[in-house]
């Protein structure tokens, strides 16, 4: 019987934190001010960020010390396993070995809180008493309940109306963590009431939360606001990740030829697949592959413009420079509620553009079909965003038993599907639509981009 | 910064499960067929149990090996973590030492796959084809599901159909891992369609369901009964977790004072404390002191009498000799569902009896406290169940802190409560009720017990 798990002890969590930036062929494009359409400087987003990650988001240096309270933090669940998972490869007969970090172990259960905690960590040492956020379904709105909690902060989540309704287990999980969950659009804000105002009844969505949120933190002296992906900072915390994965193939004595993750904003794909990518960009391993798995429906860096546009729906942020089907545009309600953004991480969407980073998409059948596989041999019940780079890493485990290649394939189990139930549900009883996304809405929402 | 987790190798696990029987100051009174009250033999439980179980439940032997093909299901999750919760020690400020088995990380998210995995596997060997069982909220139902799919056992769980209807998170979790999940009562049965014909509406029970389950397995060539709990063999496979736990208290450098776990029908607190007990009960360590918890709603080990008595409310099962509160009697609807039973598993009973294991009850309220308390400094969320044995440890630690004993303090952190948030909102919202168990019905249920 081959190994299953490969673990590493406490102290061998990550010092530092693997900063890409370092080992780019050219610097990313800077991010613009709308109205200048000038690069922005640290003074803009001084209010809104603490200084320690403004200069993160910014640095060109390759390591970024990891603070030993922030270790500390993450020995509640860090190191987690690496699997190599014996079982699936023999229910799919494939020569190939495939290896998945597995990220569930943590209390929130996903890779969230690599970045939350340490968000959390860097705001209390400047003194910030209450972080505020956005969340959908509160994937990101329980880690950052989670972190703020260890670190003594106040955490203020704005969740998506609908959601906030129709979801309310994550609520529950933030408030038992001590957080305030506010349904948005809210009374709390200028942004909310005005939209309350024209449309009381506003189900809410993500672009509308993530304004009060940026409201809030703007308006108030002790407090700041904190995203969960796309941004430099978010990124660099997630490398954990993929370091403790280097060490843990090592034990296992072997290094992937292929690795596979979902892309939402890009955060979890960016922190387990970088600090591989380090060895690809500095000429050590040119041939490795990496593919960001995305949803047929929200198909960003697949179908995509590289340009810049809004991170947000409501205009309110700088101009980023990445691949996207326009601020404007909407995608179909897929299970996958992480991976429906109109953008992705800049860091990455350069690598896909240099051609370092390859996309795939799939639909939400497939993807559904590929998580039983995975459930029925591995037993872990992934999450709905997740279960994208399962498929990935499954087709390409059966392309090996065609060509008798005896690749080793990693993917990234960035979280389990416990309030995704009925996602699988509507899989297991053909409910579950595979839906297009419309060429002709994005067309639209590309048209709606300021042009720079 | 102390450490936080004690890991130990997949090759650590055990290799035989420890048998109390083996040490016992004086044998377990038989079980007693409740026609003829003469103990019953192992041709009375053929026909639903396989013969090496039915072999398990009555050994004396100290160690029963465990075959490898179980061991190589156990690597998916097991070794466990066994966590020192310093973080719970410092907001306590107690001078004790809190220790915990993390037994959540199991893909079902709780102990119950210890044994679904090795039930599962023996039934293989002897050529069954499928297992039936019962469940109520799901719990036991999802890891025999998961056992039985790893093994290519069909499994059919009867679940009480009122939870159905309102908990479907576990059912879709039974379907995922490909089990087939039915409302009890169903047509399936002869003693379903009885219940349904005098009540088309009936909620169902568990009685009901472990009623459909023994029957279905009886009359089935191809297909056995599988518990979950309360039988000498479900104790016996859960004691790797003490003996992983043990293991893992050596390279702490420690070993425990006092020992807690909640108890329903008693595997958890078994499997965990047993190993130790072992110690005790052979003079090694007669100071060791453990604490079974339950709830004041169902005070079976602290209010109830020490008699035979069927182990089921449908009166099916034989005559056994624990700790009952009558097997008619229906406990108030606590959160904590799998702590309510009438009864407990006969080997906990008598050392209950004979003052080697204590007892304890707790409210709701104060339990669910504890859970919270635990949330914000650990990070988990447990199960409703758990709270009961975090709420023993952290009484426990308080008392540390005012006489300063420097105690080691361990309970058995048995699974996660992520379908049990409406139960943390309830507590949350003030809404959750201190139910007293009546003292009245327990009178009239033990009336009813059968005369031995």
């Amino acid at each position: 019987m081959a190994q299953t798990k490969f673990m590493l002890d406490e102290e061998e969590i990550p010092k530092a934190w693997y900063n890409i930036q370092a080992d780019l062929p050219t610097p990313l494009a800077p991010p613009l001010n709308p109205a200048t359409k000038k690069p922005i400087g640290p003074e803009d987003l001084a209010p809104i960020f603490p200084m320690e990650l403004i200069k993160q988001e910014v640095s060109t240096e390759r390591w970024i010390p990891i603070p030993e309270e922030v270790r500390e933090v993450y020995r509640l669940w860090r190191p987690s396993p690496l699997y190599r998972a014996v079982r699936l490869e023999r229910a799919l007969k494939t020569p190939a070995k495939i290896y998945y970090k597995w990220e569930g172990v943590s209390p929130p259960g996903s890779h969230k809180p690599n970045t939350a905690v340490a968000q959390a960590y860097f705001n209390m040492k400047e003194g910030v008493e209450r972080l505020a956020t956005e969340t959908g379904a509160g994937q990101w709105g329980s880690a950052l309940a989670f972190g703020t909690r260890l670190f003594g902060l106040k955490c203020t989540v704005y969740m998506v109306h609908v959601s906030y309704d129709q979801k309310p287990y994550r609520r529950i999980m933030m408030e038992s963590w001590g957080a305030e969950c506010i349904p948005s659009p809210s009374e709390r804000t200028e942004y909310g009431k005005k939209v309350l105002k024209e449309d009381p009844k506003c189900p809410g969505s993500l672009g509308i939360a993530i304004s009060e949120a940026i409201e809030d933190a703007a308006k108030h002296e002790d407090t700041k606001y904190s995203l969960g992906s796309v941004l430099n900072h978010v990124l660099l915390h997630q490398t954990v990740v993929g370091l403790e994965a280097k060490k843990q193939f090592e034990l296992a004595g072997d290094y992937p030829d292929v690795m596979f993750g979902c892309v939402g904003g890009g955060s979890n794909f960016s922190g387990a697949v970088f600090p591989f990518l380090a060895d690809k960009l500095t000429g050590k391993n040119p041939e490795l592959k990496a593919v960001a798995c995305e949803p047929k429906a929200c198909p960003t860096l697949t179908k995509g413009l590289y340009m810049y546009d809004h991170g947000d729906t409501a205009r309110m942020t700088p101009l980023i420079m990445m691949y996207t089907l326009g601020h404007g545009f909407i995608p179909p309600p897929i299970h996958a509620g992480g991976l429906r953004y109109h953008g992705d991480a800049p860091l990455l969407c350069k690598l896909v553009k240099e051609k370092v980073v390859d996309a795939t998409a799939y639909h939400q059948n497939e993807v559904f079909k590929a998580a039983i596989t995975f459930a029925q041999t591995e037993g872990i019940l992934v999450a709905p965003e997740t279960a994208h780079c399962v498929k990935g890493a499954i087709d390409e485990a059966l392309r090996c038993k065609e060509t008798g290649e005896e690749k080793i394939i990693f993917f990234a189990n960035s979280g389990h599907g416990h309030f995704d139930l009925a996602a699988y549900d509507s899989y297991l009883r053909g409910k579950l639509i595979d839906y297009e996304y419309s060429s002709e809405s994005v067309k639209e929402a590309l048209k709606k981009v300021p042009k720079v």
